[in-house]
């Protein structure tokens, strides 16, 4: 066999069961090895952006990696966006990258480009195998790097040589470790805070906000009188009825400082030390306030069950403690479309089992509330910023998840970056109701502008901001890469597309005229 | 002033008149002061990929650098791929990358990426402004970084602060270095060749390609029965009738071979040693035969026509001893469409002083004898191989020559990457006629996918070189952005169609069923 097929056959021994991709020619005896070995499902995006942000949504909801392939560095670069974000959803991630034959490589043919170099800022691990020889050994380091919690973004380069000279065969993947266990004294530290009766606050992202230690928190929360909160954006948060409710640290920073300045603790599990997402002039970087005690109950990487496991244990609370919430869906709505309309449609309509992979910005700030008690589901942001996460992210869920509806909830200034992710819905029949909110701007950059101090804008400034001229049509998008949908201009409209969307096995696009 | 008024005043100056840009909020100050200062054209992209594609497309059709303005790490990332083709076709380009405030960075809000780490592997000059008092010289020393022969590609990475703090003005742009003169030896050594009586090939890129070089090195061709030969890529090769001819070597390797086989000795001028785009199992990576003598006349950043016009004196050759290319358009062809239909079509129709950006992949091969009587015209490659710059590259020119018409030729597969193009170039209304060929494959994969002995390939392999299952429709796809156009599917359609989208003052897309 061929190093390729050595290492196709490596990565399925090890569980890598879906490869998203947009090949070339250095990657061409990769994809010739997937017809000759069982297991490996093969998706093709017709963008770089679609391959890895679906990547990340198939590793959101499986908690393992797919692969990437992609052509040599500028394959790499059109992924980078979306493997920003995902390294910052701590998503684990095999990149396979095509490279120039080890030969050819110092003639520096157009292609050529340091791949290493651009690789590293954002991989946790990267290597360019030598020889064919040892490329099974290398796709098996990526995977067990890759699969080091909490997730990680391994990069492996692979000279077309390597592919296509002979090799022994697969390789078997190290041990992985297991999650690490926090300290005793993290434990204490915590149950401390919440005995100190003064006023405390659970900050989660991360596992611990999956249903079971969610559980835990809920019962730790109700047991002290401290509250839950999560990050601003979170993987994937599981919520709905039945389960333990938490609301969001708000994206306005205004807001988030009025949210957390009660808090004299904030005991951090999975979450970091909550920060604006941007700076802005005579505005804190920092969101809680002075003088607040943060004590970090486990990182991103460590063992939150068990955490949050010994931690009840210590101040006496038990998962069935947790307040849980009702299942309570809005009236569906009439009238003009608006976010508090929209936000009621769609809590009126969620199917159970749901995954909304949201995107949607400026609109869907206020999507929480409403949507609360609707059936259970899952909830995942985009949470590196860098916008054309969403399509991409529901087509790796669909990937993962067959059997579930997933509601893309998409702007139209972050949709138009990763469009292609429709025709590979398309292609692959996955199962994702896209709805998009088409305010015909970067209604976001109009808020930001004002923020930094930056004056009154003038009509070049606010050309800049301004998707018209001309408008935007997704509809027509969307049926010229083969996806259905309709366009609503009311919150009744929106109610039947919801239904329509919602009753079809297969993508649908909703385009939300606001 | 501020700091980014101070280096808009800069960049104005200094003769950056346009900003090609998708901006956020960390660049809201740039977008502001934008509006105080007379003189630049900002131009809006919804993707990077075609900001940094249209700036490379700008800077090749007036020698001058664009800037763009990129927003964060993920902005940057999104333009890599075509600022490493702009790289490759040596075209000045200023990048402009917002970053967090200073004392931000360190919180690791989600957009905190290593952007310094990520440029440098594409960037001729890097450097992050460290305070709003140095933005202004920080600006202009990437001005001459950029304006440097034979034109580079410069990274500025600007904290919001540095933007929003105050600054005291423009700064002078320090002076640009004059393209270097070749030495005496080269220049001697290349006429020594001509002089041997052997077969000699001239083999050109970069301002060689320009029509008076050109004429300079037709003489020489003429007077010492030398050949001439373009790269296979050029960033702007003028021809058409009355022009020097010049063929470019062939892409696949076996022709390349063939065409260089008789030569003994190939003198540089601006070109490389001719290697193989890729390699291939028992293929040469170098194309030229063993034993030929090369002899650089002139690197890509030197004065070419200062070493031709020695070489010129030194053989005796003069301008007017080059053969000339008769006017000579094709008659317009009927019956089906091919690529030899096509380029007949091109050829008949082809308009004076056209630009073309050609990313026609495998359609466009053979385009070049037919359409090498029409009118003087200009033809722009892809040289860094990444495909997607097509119609960013048109977006560019056009911008930059608003009284000449743009022919972009793009493959269907090419085109998908940055389609969002098509919206940029409704908006400025400019003067593209985009001509899609529309064959539904990665068709030159097929050949490479055979090439590289990668043996009979299954279904899933076929599949990742395939565009149906669903058909992309471009007509929709152009009019969802704004773009009307027409579908052909006969020689006699296209030849109709052309007509019509050369009449059109504006942008006009032409889907070719093949």
């Amino acid at each position: 066999m061929n190093g390729a097929e050595s290492l196709v056959r490596t990565l399925v021994n090890g569980g890598v069961e879906v490869c998203f991709t947009n090949p070339g020619t250095s990657e061409m005896h990769f994809v010739a090895a997937l017809d000759k070995v069982k297991g490996m499902r093969c998706i093709l995006g017709l963008f770089e952006g679609v391959v890895s942000g679906a990547a990340d949504g198939y590793a959101r909801m499986t908690g393992k990696p797919a692969s990437t392939l992609l052509h040599l560095g500028p394959g790499f670069n059109n992924a980078m966006a979306n493997i920003h974000n995902a390294g910052k959803a701590s998503s684990p991630m095999i990149n396979i990258v095509g490279e120039h034959a080890t030969y050819h490589i110092k003639h520096d043919a157009p292609l050529t480009a340091d791949i290493e170099g651009m690789a590293r800022p954002l991989s946790d691990w990267v290597k360019t195998s030598r020889d064919a020889m040892s490329i099974a050994t290398d796709g098996a380091a990526a995977i067990a790097a890759a699969s080091a919690p909490p997730g990680q973004i391994a990069t492996l380069i692979l000279p077309a040589d390597t592919a296509w000279n002979d090799a022994e065969g697969p390789a078997e993947v190290p041990d992985i470790p297991e999650r690490a266990k926090v300290s005793d004294s993290a434990v204490e530290a915590a149950a401390s805070a919440l005995r100190s009766g003064e006023p405390t606050l659970l900050l989660m992202t991360g596992q611990a906000l999956y249903q079971d230690p969610l559980d835990l928190a809920g019962g730790i929360a109700a047991k002290t009188d401290a509250e839950l909160m999560s990050q601003g954006s979170n993987a994937r948060l599981q919520r709905g009825a039945g389960r333990v409710p938490v609301e969001r640290i708000p994206y306005v920073v205004e807001q988030a400082l009025s949210v957390l300045e009660k808090y004299k603790h904030i005991i951090l599990i999975g979450a970091k030390i909550p920060v604006a997402f941007f700076a802005y002039p005579n505005t804190p970087s920092l969101l809680a306030p002075e003088g607040c005690e943060f004590h970090q109950l486990a990182d991103i990487s460590e063992d939150m069950v068990d955490a949050l496991e010994r931690l009840a244990d210590l101040v006496g609370a038990k998962r069935s403690d947790a307040v849980r919430q009702e299942s309570n869906r809005p009236d569906r709505p009439t009238g003009a479309l608006n976010p508090d309309t929209i936000a009621a449609a769609l809590g009126a309509a969620l199917p159970e089992d749901a995954i909304v992979a949201d995107e949607s910005v400026t609109t869907g700030r206020g999507f929480y509330p409403l949507t609360a008690g609707a059936p259970p589901h899952c909830w995942l942001n985009n949470m590196g910023g860098s916008i054309g996460l969403g399509m991409p992210l529901a087509t790796g869920a669909a990937v993962a998840c067959p059997d579930r509806k997933v509601v893309c909830l998409e702007g139209d200034g972050s949709g138009m970056y990763t469009l292609q992710s429709l025709w590979t819905q398309a292609r692959e029949g996955l199962d994702v109701t896209t709805v998009i909110f088409a305010n015909r701007s970067y209604a976001i950059l109009r808020g930001e502008l004002a923020k930094v101090g930056a004056g009154n804008p003038g009509r070049t400034a606010l050309d800049m901001l301004d998707l018209s001229r001309p408008d935007l049509d997704w509809l027509m998008l969307a049926r010229g890469m083969g996806v259905d949908g309709c366009r609503v201009e009311s919150a009744d409209d929106l109610n039947k597309a919801l239904d329509a969307g919602f009753a079809v096995k297969g993508p649908y696009l909703i385009e939300v005229m606001l």
